[in-house]
């Protein structure tokens, strides 16, 4: 609790979903449509030291008795849940903000090291992927946290938080994918147009039916604003309504669509090929990505060019490079 | 007309198509190919106090005697059928000045409120959408005002002109939805990549044609190039030649394609569905979605989070999460 | 070569891929994938006098015994190659500086005209596409000149050319297509991404591997990132693995996916069409789409704005106009 008391510096008052349940049970008509229901893959079992962080959320029971499981951003839980998130550090420039402790680069740092689904190792992971076993893979903010009786100031803390949560994983040095089987609603929605890569199930579908409610999904237009065409937002935005899997392939908001029984193997394809690859190099390039994705052409090719030569300089760039011509195959130097 | 007249800053010259008819036959080499032949459906009969703007034209036959019905954008009946877009006002900061009389929060002001296809009512209407009767969607500019004797300063009138009604539709307070029947060339395709969400029957298509006739679709790129890739946008630019309404959806110029004998059903859909929300609550979200659409990340959550605090403090905002909490229908301020 | 010495002014070492071979055999390991087996299209017959600038490699080995054809922008081959991109100079506004004599408007300029594949005669081409013949469109740099025994100058210099190239295509003042039949990775698929138009055979696909040998693509990743969504971009360049010439169409990397068959008739259909029209006029519309695309609403409305009225200014805008009205087909200045 020390490592969450460090980031929160907007209010005295301390939002209620940091310390329960959250994302509870909807009733049908904030979202346009009835999850789908889809049948609940077998959780795998916890590897050891491949190098991905697994963030999955199992929780089948929330406080107030929902059988939803829960998304792996639920406040509540996020301390448990994200705190792989917050291992990595900052090389190569990449300054992250770990939103539990405060502080950033935490390679090997015990004080904000994961156990349970993580599986980082001392090394750091080299991706990560977000899932939600069940239904439903997010529904969004808790509606109760919300009220007149919180008060503005309050209202302004729950905002600012969730969005330096998805402004994290962007600034996160290692990829992160979203896995999503089920509804992902709200700021649900938004975790998975936050995400670096993003796999769903055919069964999948996304909404932000905030409007239904008498509050606009502004914030989850932020990351959907980016991810889609403006008119597919904008008919999300003002009607509340799902769109599919396969919409949102066609739109932007996911890299890829798969049978429900192939979700997971795919996921942990993407990530595990990742993982294969020099972390050092990914995490520069990552950040060079975003950072080069909002300037103009001739500032953008001056900062990738720049990025590339340095990435030469790196052992893994060297290596690389010689591994290729040697015809072998490369030792990482992470 | 004197509501027209304040509009007109620019030159002391007005454009010929404020006062006659505009679009008119257009040789088929114009577009590259021939508009489809599209069943006329069923004008809808009007409707009162449904909340919803039909900017419908469906006039039969212009002044020279073209037998295409032209888009509602058309500027000779511009005063008649773009009235209800200047209903509404500027609440919540969306500064809307109104192109056909210089004012803005035309709530209620019977100096430029509208009769006719507009339903809104006196409290304003809260979903509008603009449409065309028969194969032409629209044709954009009449080419006879664009001639050299008409001279510079005219021309940049014209242009100035139809940019500001661009704009006016993004600025609006409510979401204005085109619905798609048949060919959108030119302005017309500009009008419908301008809208906030765009329905079409799988008949439509839309180009940029101006190339053909040695006037490069410059600002309908501004809208096209927004909505769909650069590659899409400059092929159609470049080529004059149209895609399809299929093309359209993939590309991100439409929002939904629909049969022919679907389209209206499903635009009024989208349009009851918004219609039956919470007017200060979409009106909030419309505007600040589009103001973080064009800023950095961090800005963009900024002003979002804000926007989410300001739309909690709305009567509309709490009695949505109340309605929600007591399981209940919401009942709307407006 | 002097006229190449002109452009080179950041070191006084000249890449060797300026002198020699480059873009050589590729183990399999660098791209995930095996090229598609595509079958050779004959050559077309150089025509003359149609306008149509072909930037063609068909190298069919290269200096160290690849069987792979390559991509046109090879540098080793592009004073050949790219020479037409030189040819059309600076009309209206757009200034172009040649990469290879350091010079701009070079219309009918023997210094930098071009033979062979280019047939743009005295008037200068009025479209272009550049395409390989076999099975490799482009691999993309040459690793061998890119170790730490080259220096860092070196590298710089090497990234800068390639950006400098990549920026001459938007800023050249025809339209510049992509004809793609095979693999196109790295610098190949930047290539791609930065021609205005891009059309390939369904066989085709494209990757951005260079994680692979430890060197993320990040100066391709800006024309990726462009073309794009976000997630597809950051799946190809954090994985290295290929998408089909079908998901590059569905992601706006590609304007047109035909079968192999009929590649080369539909790219010289667009590239005839774009050459029966105005050549000002395109260029005008060109540079102006490129310039408004990065501008906010307002800025970009003023801008094209302007550029139609100086559209309707120019020769070929009252041409096309009085030939439209007078229904008789133009006759462009050029």
């Amino acid at each position: 609790m020390a490592a969450i008391a460090g980031f929160r510096t907007v209010g005295a008052k301390r939002p209620g979903w940091l310390l329960r349940g959250l994302w509870d049970s909807l009733p049908a008509r904030f979202c346009s449509r009835e999850p789908a229901r889809v049948a609940r893959p077998e959780p795998e079992a916890p590897r050891q030291g491949d190098g991905i962080s697994r963030i999955l959320s199992n929780r089948k029971q929330s406080v107030e008795g929902s059988q939803h499981c829960q998304i792996p951003l639920a406040p509540a839980t996020v301390e448990q849940n994200l705190r792989p998130l917050c291992l990595g550090g900052d090389d190569f420039g990449t300054a992250v903000t770990c939103p539990f402790c405060g502080g950033g680069s935490h390679v090997s740092d015990s004080k904000c090291g994961g156990e349970g689904e993580t599986n980082q190792g001392k090394e750091g992971g080299k991706s990560a992927y977000v899932s939600a076993e069940g239904p439903v893979f997010s529904s969004g903010h808790d509606l109760k946290e919300l009220t007149e009786e919180q008060g503005h100031d309050y209202h302004a803390e729950v905002f600012h938080t969730c969005s330096e949560v998805m402004m994290l994983i962007q600034n996160h040095p290692v990829p992160v994918i979203a896995m999503v089987n089920g509804l992902a609603t709200a700021a649900g929605c938004q975790l998975v147009a936050s995400c670096d890569i993003a796999v769903a199930s055919d069964k999948s579908s996304f909404a932000t039916p905030g409007v239904n409610v008498g509050l606009f999904c502004s914030t989850p237009g932020v990351a959907l604003g980016t991810a889609v065409p403006s008119k597919v937002a904008l008919e999300m935005l003002f009607t509340g309504e799902p769109i599919s899997a396969q919409e949102a392939l066609l739109h932007g908001l996911l890299s890829k669509v798969v049978p429900e029984e192939q979700l997971e193997e795919e996921t942990m394809r993407i990530a595990t090929k990742i993982a294969s690859l020099s972390r050092p190099v990914v995490s520069l390039g990552k950040a060079t990505f975003y950072k080069q994705l909002t300037q103009d052409l001739r500032t953008a090719y001056c900062l990738t060019s720049q990025s590339m030569v340095n990435n030469l300089a790196l052992p893994d760039g060297q290596e690389g490079i010689k591994a290729f011509i040697q015809k072998r195959k490369p030792n990482w130097s992470q």
